[in-house]
């Protein structure tokens, strides 16, 4: 709970800034208003916030050595970088196998700036747990819950399916005391959400940016055709390690074109590659596909 | 077989330079005379050549989008990269599965420069095709020959098995005819090639440098502990691509610490990321490990 603040050069902030999205005014308070400090960039589509899609990757495409674990994988500065990203973006979004593997923060621990609230705190995203079966059973003592008690962070959203059970009432009451809540997506059949439908849930929340974070089956399927489409900007840090075999993988679906053969699963455009520390910082877009 | 003369510019040189072997007096005399043009770097040690591990990747750690399939990857200054590579090692190693999907050239077409041998023409690199099992059916037809039949490339040397059989004397007949050989590794009971035992057989042919170039498993195997420490070198081409679930991955085999638990399989040191078109060269050393 004690850990330091971050800060991110504003030059390196400077280089990421074509692929952010709109500052936002206010997390907690960009549902209704509409205002914009920054008014450059398109605004996203009413269904959809702007979509980050964000992560740190070995050169064997792997996010931790192995499932249920958390690997440091790329070093201080990146670190920085993602604290920084969630300043900028109102939402941030894992699965439930990164909530159960890393008990994760969710938060923002980057020094405040320019684009801070004003008081002298940086902003907090909202987190997003995509959690359809319930798997997740956190208590007052997760570290997201103890930082939003603590002020230092914001309590989560967590998707669960229409098709599972009620949660049960203790929970619920713990996560909407702190401000967080239980939000039910999908219909009575399956336990699979549409990435649309997510992002449309997230968008009605009045939050209007997010970053998805991880871990490999959450970005995967988020790469993968069609949902690529729904992505508005990648920033993935590389690495100069190999995790090795059995580590979590990300690689979306296998693409087949219009004859039956594979063909590339996606790629970027107007990409920057941006040496920092160790590692190096890839920014682009989803190549728009013919088929 | 009148594919065009490619430039690889200067400046690229340049920064590669620290990441490249001496450079090799020629591939057809550097044996016994062990000149060098340039005696800064050190020699290899006389057991081994300068082994420089090279491939161009997807974000998904991936080098084909199939078994048996060639996938153009990276960019076309990326190209000349590899090309140049070769004109600056005596030996290129492959494995049968590419030598069967890609039935590459496996010579040099960059631009005669300061490094070439003096007669307009650059430097060819000794192809060196790992084939246990004497699966590559080559003909006169193969492009590898037909490139050396035309002085435009070298005849390769194949690794075969000591437990296999003789190949077949008309093969053997075309290959010596152009200045190739078989050269068989290992022992009676096993078609699995150490690295060492590779590698000590491509110095004793009076190669001082390689670069091991693909495909997938070659790469994987030699980037496994303990070989990875045979590596000099590491030149990596990453592309902003995914090619998907089902594609050629490269990953080297997991790796344990001392209470068993996974550990990183291997990082570089001494990194340079060198943006080149759409692509990102990465430069690097394999860092000791203390376990
Ligand atoms: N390097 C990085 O940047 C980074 C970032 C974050 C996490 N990580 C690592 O990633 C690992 C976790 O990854 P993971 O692949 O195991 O888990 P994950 O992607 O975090 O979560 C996967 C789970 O989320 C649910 N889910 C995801 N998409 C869904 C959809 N469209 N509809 C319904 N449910 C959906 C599913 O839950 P059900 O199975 O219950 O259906 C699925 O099993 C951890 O080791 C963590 O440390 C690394
Ligand atoms: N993107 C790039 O930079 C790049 C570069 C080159 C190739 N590629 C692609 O890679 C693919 C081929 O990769 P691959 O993994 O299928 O094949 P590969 O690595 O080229 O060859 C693998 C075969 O080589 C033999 N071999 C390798 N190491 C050995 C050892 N230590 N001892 C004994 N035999 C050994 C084995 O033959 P046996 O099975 O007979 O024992 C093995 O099956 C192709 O699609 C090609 O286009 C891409």
């Amino acid at each position: 709970m004690s850990e330091a603040t971050l800060t991110f050069p504003e030059a390196d902030a400077r280089k990421l800034e074509p692929h952010l999205p709109p500052k936002p005014s206010s997390t907690t308070a960009a549902a209704a208003s509409g205002t914009r400090e920054d008014a450059d960039p398109p605004p996203p589509p009413p269904q959809r916030p702007f979509v980050t899609l964000t992560y740190a990757t070995s050169l064997d495409s792997a996010l931790a050595l192995a499932p249920g674990t958390r690997t440091a994988l790329s070093g201080p500065q990146s670190k920085a970088m993602t604290h920084y990203l969630r300043s900028r973006h109102a939402a941030i979004c894992v699965g439930v196998g990164t909530a159960l593997a890393d008990n994760p923060g969710l938060n923002c621990r980057i020094a405040p700036s320019a684009s801070d609230d004003g008081n002298g705190q940086p902003r907090q995203p909202r987190p997003i747990v995509i959690d359809p079966h319930q798997r997740w059973a956190f208590t007052d003592q997760s570290k997201v819950l103890q930082l939003a008690r603590a002020d230092r962070g914001l309590a989560p959203y967590i998707l669960i399916a229409v098709a599972g059970p009620e949660p049960p009432a203790e929970r619920r009451q713990l996560l909407e005391e702190l401000g967080g809540k239980y939000i039910c997506l999908g219909d009575s059949s399956s336990f699979v959400m549409e990435w649309r439908d997510i992002l449309r849930a997230v968008r009605n929340e009045g939050l209007d940016s997010i970053m998805v974070e991880g871990g490999g089956q959450v970005i995967s399927s988020l790469l993968g055709a069609p949902n690529a489409e729904l992505i508005d900007s990648v920033i993935i840090t590389v690495a100069p390690t190999w995790l090795g075999a059995g580590s979590v993988f990300v690689s979306p679906a296998r693409r087949l074109d219009s004859e039956g053969k594979p063909m590339s699963a996606g790629r970027l455009v107007d990409t920057a590659w941006i040496p920092l520390g160790e590692d190096v910082v890839l920014c682009g877009k989803i190549a728009k596909t013919s088929s």
